[in-house]
């Protein structure tokens, strides 16, 4: 196999995890140490480059990211800033036949997503999303069981993600809280995530019905200051969702769940089954099964808590029976980002997922504002 | 204190449980056994009333509701007949100037639910709603910690009733499916009761945006029957609402959860705590505490399960420190209606509770038409 | 059927539950109110006889167990008295010709079990144990999921049951804490009821290994008293256990084990599948099937949450799908022992039964002596 | 800091595990990537110390460990053979003036384990065990709790492992099941790591009673071969256990745990608290506090689920809120041993308490042959 050379975009906290899930893959999937490498990191100032190269054990670092996309030793891009850039640094890298591996979400918005996926389309570079959490192994396995027709017809789901980062008042400003660089507030920055999970799972969207709010309008600008600014974008979003067969979902996000942590849940229910996955258990996946036998007296049937840990596909490393964590399905979402170019293969997921999660993201902020469903446009 | 003498009208499942539910009082609250007593049953058919008063150990039974209501000995009547008599017997009843009992919902629309408010009212009888999940222990303790403040500014909330008693598509009609005869699907027969706790506990409903369905539209019309009747009620309702504090909120009810039996459960999260709690373990409350001390290296915060079991005002038995069940939260909630006739006190859940009920309900069904917001009358 | 007439010894907490449960079994089997009725009590003093019939609702009352023996009008009596005197009460019955149903644990140690059984036995009347955790519908589910091989060869099995009643050492001495009332402490009060699921559900013990203390061996006499006595029972007993064929098990009993309320659980293994119950969740039963198909990238296998609520033979009361209490399974209990008697068929859980249960509390106090493993005679 | 060269010895899947753990400990902790290495492998072959080399991306490799010892550019060894082993590469690392750092359990038996530690004392050469599991957030939370007094005087405790590894009879023989090579079975394996968190957390046991068993007595040779070999290693222990203040505890080991993945947990009772663990939620810490208010009708009392997520001391990545998992643990226990050595500071754990573990178990093996109470040298 080809070595697959990386440039790293960002270095803030996800880029450290990217860059460390780089390395974890050769001992997951039984590759020579050196077969993937991060080969130049750029972030926007020259020290904190320098600082982030020495950290990689890299050579090459810049405060420009178009001096990196200029390298022939670089064969692929990993985007880590902030959404407010994800745009023009894909175009360049299309452009610079760079394939891209890029966090969530996409886009500021559709036009942009929209543009990054016609663009990586016409430069013909592999190009994958960072949704992570699609790699949990019992989403891997709801995933095999719903295409095997294991839940029937679909009736309805749930989904959710709430942390609780936001709950005090006092917390201050923060680039995350400005619709300027993000884009969006919980619904893109949680939302995208669960949103994700249930279109890979469930497939496209059909119509949204929303309410976004901001609990905490005004915040200080800084730590113990008295000057407030105010938060342009959601702290929370509930959705109703239509699947085009007609089933009914719906959505929680926000950041103000007072006592959550990462409580990232959902529930599927069909006429033959349902499933359920909380990532509270992540190593688990909940599955009822309506064709169990049931008897007089009681019978067989019930939620069936379904050991689903780390059996990847290329996997060589034992199957330590652990509970997989955050690090883990990064490192499987980059493998497979390695596996597409390296393999000349479709990404999944792609920059055509991410635009359809875009689109819902944009249908949701719609709905919210004119208090109605909205129609979503098809990823196919 | 004064015997109270009831009379029971419609003796079918819940019928039978009320019934129980009396006799079982006395032992609850350590009352003499004859305190309370069943003094006649009126059913629709003379067979069943009379198996019916064999069964309760009552002397007189009748099918005509009329007769009840017209014997001096009966203080009070229990209306357990399906929702579409409960409006012209709650009116004789109170005509008869016989305190009233009555299963949920209160009626088949507002316009009844109005009617017989202002009936109790004017004839001063005590009229009370059967909602008889309010009195678990951990709801009651809730209950309490929201009114001490404990959770604070409230976020938002979420509150669910799933049952899967409607999967199976071979199931056949049954008068819970008819319109004429229930007024309304999931949302009256699970609705009431998970919409009741959230009132309860947070006060009035301001709006709602609603989406009801029927998932299956036809069924046989009997067993094994060929031939299909249309269900003209709605088999899943899922709400987003509004307090009027501006809090946002999500209800999923559904008669199509496949897995579940009686999946009731809520969450409420505030800027200085969040409360939970789940059928499936009636007898803990979940809290959390944002006040707990937090340290460095982990503190001591998260969901605490406290111990919610039978510790009834004027409980005289013992606490056995188990399961709260079905049994004991419909003694309590009777309990509560019969010390309400000894004392001359207001009743709790009244009539006008359940009207409020009967108005979310409602304004869901018009919102789901629609497809917007709809604003909701204030209880007060 | 014939009805039966009760005559109740002792009305403290358990008496009143006794009471309350013959009361409700009408409902929950179909049977006319008069079907079954207590027709006097008995209690040490004539005050508490007094009261205890106008809470009852009966007519006769004493302070002499042998007056309630001599009626005519009693078919059976309930022995709710401290464990003192239940050999007394049941030699006593038993040559009155009465049907005994007697409280946990039979007796004060094995010689007076041993006699009680065999009065029993020469007497020819009914005598059942009030083993009520036996009648939990989980537990009725593990037997039947037993007896059909479900979990094959077992390879082993744990039991608990912790309460935390004493971990304080201000609580004051009680009957309960003198081995002169109770003949012995945790091991019989709290012991008695897990090791009778774990003989139901899986035969004759053939030995133990077990360690008891006493944790805090002085009490204030009273509330607030400086005065002290010595506690001469167990708080805590820990047992090692084999069956005949060799399956090894595990029994933690404690009074002291802080944060339980009534903190009872088990698991069985075995090479075919594995069994779990808590007591936390009365209304499932946990099952593994190693039967279950496991498939690359992970397989169905996994615990299986089963439904277990109230679907008890005879039952006419609808399936209530909640979870079952303690007034529940004492009425169940108690239905069993009225049936051997209608039907003069064999009472279950017998005398035969609390003899072994005994036979087993005894050996373990001499292993706990001795620092050894003890064997038990059969219970066959 | 100084630099810290690594040689790995033994690369089977834990060796795996170790070496990718090392690769991730800057990224953990802020360091440069080259702050740590391994500088070479030994394998007992040299195709598969090729093999090793190449995935690790080291130039150094060996089919004799002494090699590896006699190299200058060598600090430390990581010891990841056969138990049999450890006793011999641990005495000539020690000689060779080289750290160690060695796989659970120490040695073969409690002669050997005293020559280690004395031999690591004698050269002065740091020495750590990988006890692993103790490097779970929670459990360090927990240590952190008992240090402060949160649980008072210790009541009782309770601790389990169970895989089901070894349930089904087909499962062939394994260099696991033989004594030779093993040193002993369950107990050892499993044992060792629940061992080593009771007496992390409640120092020396005192005494043990154990049962150690061997329900499969024979497998077959190979997988599909009829013929069989005995079976001379425990894969079932159940111990109950005494420390010196006279808590009474109750250890589970079993490689029969049907259903069981990796079902390790403990629970410790005190007359002021409680703590529970259980790694199939790795990521919090119940606690329960006597001391929590208690009010009528229901106080607050009950066990709190502490979040206890990575916040390692010196841990430079952002705190991710996720579940912690196998590789995370290895990387801090390593990182601790990684500093040890640069700060010249005690090891922990170190040989002195793997020497304990190792007493414990020697115990329990001696109390199972005698049926009695086997007294344990204290580690101090």
């Amino acid at each position: 196999m080809p070595k697959i050379r990386i440039g790293l975009i960002g270095y803030g906290g996800i880029g450290r995890v990217h860059a460390a899930a780089y390395r974890a893959i050769p001992f997951h999937y039984g590759l020579p140490a050196n077969s993937i490498s991060i080969a130049g990191v750029a972030t926007t100032r020259s020290e904190t480059a320098e600082a982030a190269a020495a950290e990689i054990g890299c050579d090459f670092h810049t405060d420009d990211y178009r001096a990196l996309l200029a390298r022939d030793d670089i064969d692929a891009v990993d985007i880590c800033t902030p959404n407010n850039s994800h745009h023009e640094i894909a175009l360049a890298a299309a452009a610079a036949g760079k394939h891209i591996y890029c966090e969530k979400p996409l886009a500021m918005n559709v036009a942009e997503a929209m543009s990054m996926a016609e663009a990586v389309e016409a430069a013909r570079v592999k190009a994958q999303m960072t949704f992570n959490f699609r790699f949990f192994p019992a989403i891997t396995r709801a995933k095999q069981l719903l295409e095997a027709g294991f839940v029937g017809r679909i009736f309805s789901f749930r989904g959710r993600y709430h942390r609780s980062s936001y709950i005090s008042s006092d917390k201050p400003m923060s680039w995350r809280l400005r619709r300027e660089i993000t884009g969006g507030g919980a619904l893109f920055d949680l939302g995208s995530h669960i949103l994700d999970l249930l279109y890979y799972l469930l497939g496209d969207f059909a119509a949204v019905n929303a309410t976004l709010d901001t609990l905490i309008k005004e915040r200080p600008i800084a730590a113990d200051s008295s000057e407030t600014a105010p938060v342009d974008v959601d702290d929370i979003a509930f959705l109703h969702a239509r699947l085009p067969s007609g089933a009914l979902g719906t959505v929680e996000i926000s950041r103000m769940g007072t006592g959550a942590t990462n409580d990232l849940s959902f529930e599927i229910f069909g006429d033959q089954g349902a499933l359920r996955f909380d990532l509270a258990e992540p190593a688990w996946l909940h599955v009822y099964d309506t064709r169990d036998a049931d008897v007089p007296l009681g019978g067989r049937r019930g939620f069936r808590k379904i050991e689903a840990v780390g059996r990847y596909r290329g996997q060589r490393a034992p199957d330590w029976t652990m509970s997989p964590d955050f690090m883990r399905v990064h490192a499987e979402c980059q493998y497979q980002f390695i596996r597409a170019i390296q393999d000349d293969a479709p990404t999944a997921p792609s920059f055509v997922d991410g635009l359809h999660i875009q689109r819902i993201m944009d249908a949701a902020e719609r709905s919210s504002e004119c208090g109605a469903w909205v129609r979503i446009e098809s990823a196919g």
